[in-house]
C-alpha cells in the first residue's frame, strides 16, 4: 500500500458524474490548484471521468489528457486511479462503482447520501476491510463540516442531542412563506424556477432526504444504526400558510427538522444507547440560532455533556459549495488523514436501541376548525386533559363572520400518542370541522 | 515508529498542569472511558502528573498508580508516555516541556495559544522534523472546533475572511453592558466574580488574548505568518455604556472582533497572500449572527470563495468544554489521525503580505462630545469631507440643558488614516471638547 502522505507523486482521480457538482470539482480543481499544493504538497490529477452519455455536451473544460468514458469498468479497473469520486448519485449503479473501487483499492470520496443511509454500513465494512478512506462530507449539511466535526474533533464528547435543518429547498420554501407571505405551492415553484428544488421534489418536501442525511448523523455521533426506513419522518408538503403566520404571533419560525436525542445519557456507555429521532416540521422559537437559518442555508446544533451546544451554519446546497467540500475530502485523502471511516473503531455498528415515536414528549403547537359557539374551548381543553395534556397559550379568534373559526393553541409536553389520541376523540366527538394541524415545538 | 493507529495498547499520556482544565480532563478520562474505547478501538491511561507545588491540596481524584511529580523530566524523558498534554500555560516552562516531549518522540496536545502565537511555528516545524502529532483545537474559541476545521475540511477553500468572537470574557462584560445596562467597572466584576475574568483581567480586556489566537488562525486558513506583536489590537477597557446603548439605537450590538480578510483574492495564489487584520471594538448589525452571541460564547464566521459563508457558534471557555476539546486531541491523536500540524505541506510558513493597519477601509461609528451650539455639525463635516469622509447618519441629541453633548454619527468606508487625521483636526480647531470615541462597523 502505497504511503499516500509522503509522496509529492500527483494523486489521480477518476470522478463519476459530471452534473452540478462533478462540473464545480472540475473547476475547483483548477482554479485551486495552487492552494492544493500548498495544502498537501501534491497536485491533484484528473485522469478519467464517467458520464451517462458521452455525447451531451458540456460546459465544463476538462484538462488535457483526461479521458471520458461511460463505462464504470474504466474507473474501477484503472491502475492509474487513486481516488474514486462518486458524484452521479442514484443507488445500484453507484454502489457497485464504490465497492469495485475499494475492492480494487482505491480510495472512495462520495456525496451520495442516499446510498449511505441505505448501505452505508456495508461499504464502511468494506472499506476498513481494504484499509481504505471512505469520505462523505458532502452528503449532509452541504458546507457545513458537521461530518468531520462529529468524527474528529467532538468525538471524545458525550452526546445529548443533534438537530439539524438539512435540507435547502423545504428551509427555502418555509423561509419564503415566512418573510414573503408565499403559499406553499407558490413557494414551491418559485424553489423550482431557481434550480433549488428538483422538478419531482418528493425527497425534498417530504423529509426522505433530511432522513437519510439523519441516519448518517446518527450513527457518527452515537456508533448505531437507526435505519432510515423505521424513522418516524413528516414532510412540509401541503403547509398552510395560517399555520405559519400563527406561529410568527407566537414568536417562532416553522422550520424542518431532523433530531436525535439521547434519552439516556445518564445510564453511562456499557449498555443501549437509547434514542428518540425523527424528521418534522417543529415550531422554532425566533431567539434560537435554528430560527435564523434562512434560505437555502443549512444548520447543526450539537449539545454535548461536556461542551454544551455547538451550533454550525452554511450553505445547504450549490455547485461550488457542495465540489468545495469534496475538494476537502480529497485534501484530506491527499495527505492520508485516516480516522476511522465511521468515527469509531469497530465498523460493526449495532442497531439503535429506539424510543417508539408514539412515546416522544415533547410541546406541540395545534390548529383546529371550530364552530364558532361557546363552550368549544372548554370541550377541546377536556379532550386535552382526558389525555393528560395542559394547555399552555390559546389563540381564538373570529374570522370575518363565518361559523367555523380556528382556534390556535400551544401545549405542554406530552406524548405523540396522548396527542393523537385526544385529537381523535375530539374528531370523533364532532368537535372538529376537519382534522387538525399538529405540529411539535422545540 | 509505533503505528499508533493499529495497536490494541493504552495510550499513555503525561499530563502538565492540574488546574481547572486538567482537573477536567482527569475526570472526563473516567467517566468517558466507554466513548474513548468505542471511538478508537483502546484506552486512554494517565501515567503522570506534573504539577508546580505537590503539598496543593486537589479535588481531583487521580487514577491508581498515576504518579505525581514536579520535575518536568518525569514526563519529557519517561518512556511509558506516548502523549504529553500541556496544560500548565505560560511560555518558558511549556515550551521547554513540548521541545523536550517532541525530541524525545512524543506527541504533544496543548492548549497554550500565547506559546503558540509566539513559538508555534519553530514547534510546529519541530513536530514535523520529529514526525509527531502536534494538536491544539482548545487553544482557539473553546469548545469550537474552528482549527480542525480550517485544517482538514476547509483546506480546499480559497478564503475571503475569518472573523471571530474569540475572548469569552470580553464577550461577557459587553453583553452585559448591553443587555442589563452595567457600566464596565461594574460588568468586569461580575465576570471576575463569576470566575469569568482573570483578577488581571488585562490580556482578555485589552484584546492580546484575542490576538494570539487571531494569529494561530491565519496561519492555519492562510498558511502565512502575521506575528501578533505586529497585528493592530484594540480592546474593550474602559468602554462607555453610552456607546453601546447608541449603537443599539443604530440597530447595532458593539463585540470584540478578531478579523482577517484577504485584499488579493483575485490575483490567485502564486503570489503573496496580502492580507488586513487586526482585533477592535466593532459594530455588528444585529440581523448578524455574530451580533448573536452572548455571554462567555465564542463564534467564528468563515467566508469562502467558493462554500459561501460557515459560521461555527460554542462556549468560548470553562473546565469541561476545554477539557473535552483536549480529550478530542487525544482521540485524534489515539487514532494516528495525521493532517499535517500546520494544515499546509511545508512548515516553513512564510510572513504575510500586510497591509498597512493605517490602509485599512472600514465604516466607522463616532461620538465626539461637542458644545450645544449652531454649526457644529457643519464644522464637523467639514472636518471629514476634507479626508474624503461622508456621513450616512447622525444622531444629534442636546442632553438636559448642558452645553456640552454628544454627537454620534456613522460613516461611510474610509481608511483609518483618513479618520484619524479629520478627527484630530476636529480636535486641533477646537471642534471636539475631548476626544472622539471611535469604533468599525461590520
Amino acid at each position: 500500500m502505497p504511503d499516500l502522505a509522503n509522496t509529492d507523486k500527483p494523486l489521480r482521480i477518476g470522478l463519476a458524474g459530471l452534473g452540478t457538482v462533478g462540473g464545480g470539482l472540475v473547476e475547483l480543481l483548477e482554479k485551486n490548484a495552487t492552494l492544493i499544493r500548498r495544502r498537501t504538497g501534491r497536485n491533484i490529477e484528473l485522469v478519467c471521468v464517467l458520464v451517462r452519455n458521452l455525447n451531451k455536451p458540456r460546459s465544463v473544460e476538462l484538462p488535457d489528457g483526461c479521458l471520458v468514458t461511460a463505462n464504470p469498468a474504466d474507473l474501477v479497473d484503472n491502475p492509474d486511479i487513486d481516488v474514486v469520486v462518486e458524484l452521479m448519485g442514484g443507488i445500484d449503479a453507484a454502489r457497485s462503482l464504490i465497492e469495485g473501487a475499494l475492492r480494487n483499492g482505491k480510495h472512495v470520496v462520495t456525496a451520495n447520501k442516499a446510498l449511505l443511509a441505505e448501505e452505508g454500513i456495508d461499504l464502511l465494512k468494506l472499506a476498513k476491510e481494504k484499509n481504505r478512506i471512505l469520505r462523505y462530507e458532502a452528503a449532509v449539511a452541504g458546507a457545513v463540516p458537521i461530518i468531520e466535526a462529529l468524527r474528529v474533533p467532538l468525538a471524545g464528547q458525550r452526546l445529548l442531542s443533534v438537530q439539524g435543518i438539512l435540507n435547502g429547498t423545504s428551509n427555502y420554501i418555509l423561509s419564503e412563506m415566512s418573510t414573503s407571505g408565499l403559499d406553499f405551492d407558490t413557494a414551491l415553484k418559485q424553489a423550482q424556477e431557481l434550480g433549488y428544488a428538483e422538478a419531482d421534489p418528493t425527497l425534498d418536501i417530504d423529509g426522505q432526504d433530511a432522513a437519510h442525511k439523519l441516519t448518517l448523523l446518527i450513527r457518527l455521533a452515537f456508533g448505531v444504526n437507526y435505519p432510515y426506513t423505521v424513522l418516524p419522518v413528516q414532510g412540509i408538503r401541503g403547509m398552510d400558510a395560517r399555520d405559519i403566520a400563527m406561529a410568527r404571533e407566537f414568536g417562532y419560525r416553522i422550520k424542518l427538522l431532523a433530531e436525535v436525542k439521547r434519552v439516556n445519557l445518564d445510564e453511562g456507555d456499557d449498555g443501549p444507547i437509547r434514542l428518540a429521532a425523527g424528521v418534522y416540521p417543529v415550531l422554532v422559537h425566533h431567539t434560537y440560532l435554528l430560527a435564523r437559518v434562512g434560505g437555502v442555508y443549512n444548520a447543526v446544533r450539537v449539545e454535548s455533556e461536556s461542551a454544551g451546544s455547538l451550533f454550525f451554519h452554511g450553505r445547504g446546497a450549490g455547485s461550488l459549495p457542495t465540489a468545495s467540500v469534496v475538494l476537502g475530502d480529497l485534501l484530506a485523502v491527499a495527505r492520508d488523514a485516516r480516522p476511522n471511516n465511521t468515527g469509531f473503531a469497530d465498523e460493526n455498528i449495532p442497531r439503535a436501541s429506539i424510543v417508539p415515536p408514539d412515546e416522544c414528549l415533547t410541546k406541540y403547537y395545534v390548529r383546529v376548525m371550530v364552530p364558532d359557539t361557546p363552550g368549544v374551548l372548554r370541550d377541546l381543553a377536556g379532550c386535552m386533559a382526558r389525555e393528560g395534556i395542559s394547555m399552555e397559550q390559546v389563540i381564538q379568534r373570529s374570522n370575518d363572520g363565518g361559523h367555523i373559526v380556528p382556534l390556535v393553541f400551544m401545549t405542554h409536553e406530552a406524548s405523540s400518542l396522548a396527542m393523537k389520541t385526544a385529537l381523535q376523540h375530539a374528531m370523533d366527538t364532532g368537535l372538529l370541522h376537519k382534522p387538525a394541524v399538529c405540529y411539535r415545538v422545540l
